[in-house]
């Protein structure tokens, strides 16, 4: 028997953040890894660890899109990437790459049912919590069903440098709309117009408030057709009195709110009328509604990326332990694309 | 020749409004009336005119759903009812009844394409104004094409107690929901459950905030499916804590932003994570997206409206002199259903 034993690392959530989330709301915990497996179980060791905005929604003490917060005093939960390391389950064999909710943990012992077998041939096998995976699936679904983009429309994203953002823009392009970007620092929006070529950029840190923001947006498109938020807060409002006739405004994201805004909402401009003047739409999607159609999304974006049409970025933190300050850099950083971490 | 000439009044919109519109920002002006008419012009004496809320939506310095405000020192515009007098058209007969944009004024000359003969024995001609008229149309596809409610759905409305809100609330009933209405004070509360069979009513001002009216409407509603709402502000803040999945909120009217609030934005909390945790969808309406299916509405309301099943409420005030100070008390007053200047 090797007496060198791999060891079981997990974060576990310790306790509500108030504010920002960070790593005074973790505890590292370790043990020696247990390789006992049951019918049907796979035992994987990941490679990719996810960190989402969504992850502190659920840390939220009130309702969200869950009746309960995410409990105290358990693995963090998140989408990873990893290699199965053992299986007693028929569907995966020792060496397939998987992806599922496995959690902050350096291994994760789950009933095969759970995951998600992967094609390292297709594409790099950390695009699965990317580009094809759940920010790829919202930024379809979200842009396609809930924005409705037609060929010579505006579009506008906000957090447009982001894992979901920088999608949407590259999709509403290819749909033939024009795209407007709205990232924080010029480097940001120098990436969006030259290497995704989107038509317009605008660097929200160089706006003093709403209305600067909103005129800039408005002399440069005209107004907005379909508004793609990520954000929410004050960039938002900048959208609401330059909306056109008919406008769809996708709720995907409200990152700015989140760090303490729902548990005790920020005040803000009232702006419904602006519905009532152009008949416009508010809609808001979550990922897990389009999980079942999975496949639709890989057949059509699959290619794309292979090919090189749509570009996905990744920026890559290298150490488990650094789950928790990524986390909190999701709020405060300056990150492209998605933000992993690799084990 | 008659001596005693017939003298025609016209209220002149004279002024901007900053808060409160009322009888100092109008002028009556009077000047013989003059009978002559073009081909194809028909003369109307009107016999009610409306007051209605979006009037002052209209009256607002900033872009609404019209680019330019209501011009100054011209009749204030309005819906009216008349009989025609002299007609130059092959369309109209002196003793035909008539609904049309007429305005503020006691006689009107107008072409005959822009009036809607009226069939006195379907229904009293003030319904034209009223539930067979843009209110009703309103309320009809506003709770049909936005709402889109279901039998066992529960529907909230706001400003119930209103021209638009009574209707909603009653058709709502009608598709088998369960309804709320929100409306000030006991007696327009006891209409709402008494007269109009709503399940529940409750009375804003009872209310402290938006968390006590939320709590309230949710231990009677158990969650909102169904939001129509007239009002807009603390009220509407209400809801959006307790809509349930996939809710469709109806923004329809924002009476309580207009006396000021469209110029100088009010402040609320921000609330658009809710429309992501519930996949939910606002949706701004306007009555001007149906004048074309107006043949739909009272194919379908006419006859409700005939055997009875749908009330439909008239607070009359007597006196063209009054339309001034009759529009001031929409956005203060204690009216039930629609209401109305006689003439």
């Amino acid at each position: 028997m090797d007496t060198h034993q791999t060891m079981h690392q997990q974060w576990i959530y310790r306790q509500h953040p108030s504010g920002l989330v960070g790593p005074e709301h973790y505890e590292l915990v370790q043990q020696p890894l247990s390789t006992e497996l049951s019918a049907g179980e796979v035992l994987v060791k990941t490679s990719f660890i996810s960190v989402d905005p969504y992850m502190r929604i659920n840390q939220s003490l009130k309702p969200t899109y869950n009746a309960e917060p995410h409990p105290l005093d358990i693995v963090q939960s998140a989408g990873a990437v990893g290699e199965v390391i053992a299986s007693q389950s028929t569907g995966f064999a020792v060496g397939d790459w998987v992806e599922g909710m496995l959690g902050w943990q350096t291994h994760a012992r789950v009933h095969g049912g759970v995951l998600r077998k992967l094609d390292p041939l297709q594409a790099p096998v950390s695009t699965a919590l990317g580009v094809l995976g759940m920010p790829g699936r919202t930024a379809w679904f979200g842009l396609t069903e809930s924005g409705r983009p037609h060929a010579g429309e505006v579009v506008v994203v906000s957090g447009a440098a982001g894992a979901v953002g920088s999608l949407v823009a590259q999709f509403a392009r290819h749909h033939g709309c024009k795209v407007l970007g709205i990232a924080g620092g010029p480097s940001k929006c120098a990436w969006l117009t030259e290497t995704l070529n989107l038509d317009w950029a605008l660097d929200y840190k160089e706006f003093a408030d709403a209305e600067t923001l909103s005129r800039a947006i408005k002399s440069r498109t005209g107004g907005v057709d379909v508004y793609f938020d990520n954000v929410g807060g004050w960039i938002t409002d900048a959208i609401f009195p330059i909306i056109n006739r008919r406008a769809r405004m996708v709720i995907c994201g409200s990152i700015s709110q989140y760090s303490g805004g729902l548990d005790v909402p920020e005040m803000g401009p009232r702006f419904l009328h602006h519905m009532l003047y152009q008949r416009a739409t508010i809609q808001g999607m979550l990922a897990r509604d389009y999980v079942h159609r999975m496949d639709e999304m890989v057949r059509i974006v699959g290619p794309m990326v292979k090919s090189g049409d749509i570009l996905f970025e990744e920026t890559i933190v290298h150490g488990f332990e650094e789950l928790p300050a990524t986390l909190r850099s999701l709020f405060t950083g300056d990150h492209r694309g998605k933000l992993l971490v690799r084990v």
